[in-house]
């Protein structure tokens, strides 16, 4: 089959055959219809999340099952899917403690780019190549069941891609952050992740929900989704703005931009005794300097969140969305074949794209 | 009155005449009987906290009500009280929400050296001068009436005082851990707070409880006090060491070094999902580098927490206390007269100290 691949950080990715080896027990192989671009995805290709090339990227799936391995019960062939980027293992003690986002064995294996076994189903020329989060730029996948979700008849699949990464992403800030009703929320980033955050807090209730970025298309998104209000932090001063329209600081900080500046201003912004919710991605080994007696006196609590439940949050998201009240088509901003991949990532570097699908 | 004046930063303190104004609206004016030596006190007497000199240092205060101002109705005069090193106003959002120990006013004003009302009861030869969270190194002195304990009958008060500040803030990091019983936990650093942490995480029914210090004698006074285990950080790898003992770390770890070799030790330490509580307090401006990525990826939560309620918790340690079940006598170490008192001061920063009582 053909695939998008890695073969050094910093180079463009190169199409190319790649075998796939049949599932093993508990995996699925996919046939791809349309994978999400990610700004992890982009991590991976620069070195900075650094997983070992040769490897095949791509972690917001959307697809159909063509074949399942040994013990699948969830889903057939023929099932119409998405997957998640998280592949829990369903038998760790945080998978049955109600918090399979954090499951164990995944966390060992995932920026290894292999299965839980320690292998990898894909190869070139009789050689084991990574698959980052699924392998999603390729023709096809293999990926845990676990990570599945079956689509409802009638829902439109190729843009459901968006949801195994910036979707559950985006939910599971809301839930990290225990938004309470009429409760002001700023979020910073308005990416994929970011106007999900929003069309979920609106759902949640939240009161005020200030969308802070850079773009002004993007803060318009933003406020078409259920934002009330936004801040340009290229125009202004973020923490002040922010301080001064809320009178004193945001009740939740939602960080979804994933770098030195965006958290600083996450922290610096938040109301005394209120809460900041991390979940934007800096690079793996960043050392981030944080002023930690602000952090004590504030009595702030930080909640670093990854993601969300695929078997029990994706499920309500779905929900969200056959009520009219997300929409995943918000943050597809374009359509590329594999072939054009190098484009997309050029787009999402330069910030002009949110979520571009790419289909095999 | 006596106080121990500090003039600069890093010089030894002086024992001067000061003068002391009455109490003015909802103010208590205390004759002090004891006062605890705490970290705090000496980061603002080497400027890290920088408090503008002349400045009188010292919150953790046990003494007798002698005087009250306009308003006051919880204590009066003759009464035997202590003083927590939070001075909660009472009215605003914070204080009317539960959470009293992030009031608003005193957070505005605390590391001024000033009440509310942007003024000083301090003063020498007509000046103003500054006094740091009650200014309890002194033979009185001037504090919020919501900062205020009566104490029970037949309670020694001296040994009490040391519950202003160590007791209150242990106190607080288990609710703000939110222990839940069996739980592993670890409490890095046994001095006044440590030690009353792993006093009341034994009442709350904590399972492991380990102690990680670098003093044998503090950690064997830990052992004594509740901890099940120990971890002496120069003899081992501490993060190793946490991680083996427990099967990939501790549910809950409780931070009370706040320097940035311990904090950076919880942050790698709490398991997969785990709960950070950081009481610590590293100098006002320090930025301390963290892997905020390992945060995010491992779900963490990160609980910055400053103390506790005066006027909900203090009561209910003293509680705790009368059935035996914390011991402010483990945390007291020395007693010196208000003349000595840089010979606690330097006793303190060799380590060699937890909690030394002033007394005037």
């Amino acid at each position: 089959m053909k695939a998008a691949v890695l073969h050094a950080y910093k180079e463009p990715l190169r199409i190319e055959e790649v075998d796939i080896s049949p599932p093993r027990r508990g995996e699925v192989l996919i046939r791809v219809k349309a994978t999400g671009l990610c700004h992890s995805d982009v991590n991976v290709f620069e070195g900075k999340t650094p997983v070992p090339p040769p490897v095949v990227a791509g972690h917001e799936i959307a697809g159909v099952v063509e074949q399942v391995g040994e013990g699948v019960t969830r889903v057939r062939p023929g099932d119409r899917v998405i997957s998640a980027f998280i592949h829990p293992c369903g038998t760790c003690r945080n998978c049955v403690s109600g918090h399979e986002n954090l499951c164990e064995t995944f966390s060992s294996v995932r920026l290894k780019g292999i299965m839980p076994d320690g292998s990898s189903r894909l190869s070139m020329g009789g050689k084991e190549i990574r698959a980052f989060l699924g392998g999603g730029f390729a023709e096809e996948a293999v990926v845990g069941e676990n990570a599945l979700t079956k689509i409802p008849e009638g829902m439109e699949l190729e843009r459901l891609a968006v949801l195994g990464c910036a979707g559950l992403t985006g939910y599971g800030a809301v839930l990290a952050g225990k938004v309470e009703p009429g409760e002001t929320v700023a979020v910073i980033g308005v990416g994929g992740v970011g106007l999900s955050t929003i069309q979920v807090l609106r759902s949640a209730g939240a009161g005020r929900i200030i969308a802070v970025g850079t773009k002004k298309w993007k803060l318009e998104r933003a406020m078409e989704l259920g934002a009330t209000d936004t801040v340009n932090s290229k125009e202004e001063d973020p923490v002040k703005a922010l301080k001064e329209m809320t009178g004193g600081g945001p009740d939740v900080v939602v960080e979804a931009g994933g770098n030195e500046e965006t958290i600083r201003m996450a922290l610096d912004a938040v109301r005394i005794g209120g809460r900041v919710v991390l979940v934007g991605l800096p690079p793996s080994s960043a050392m981030i300097p944080l002023k930690v007696a602000s952090i004590v006196r504030g009595g702030i609590t930080v909640v670093g969140n990854y993601g969300a439940r695929p078997r029990v949050d994706m499920p309500r998201l779905m929900e969200l969305i056959k009520q009219g009240k997300y929409d995943p088509s918000a943050l597809v901003t374009g359509r590329f074949k594999l072939e054009e991949i190098n484009e997309a990532v050029k787009l999402l570097e330069e910030g002009e794209a949110i979520r571009s699908l790419i289909v095999p």
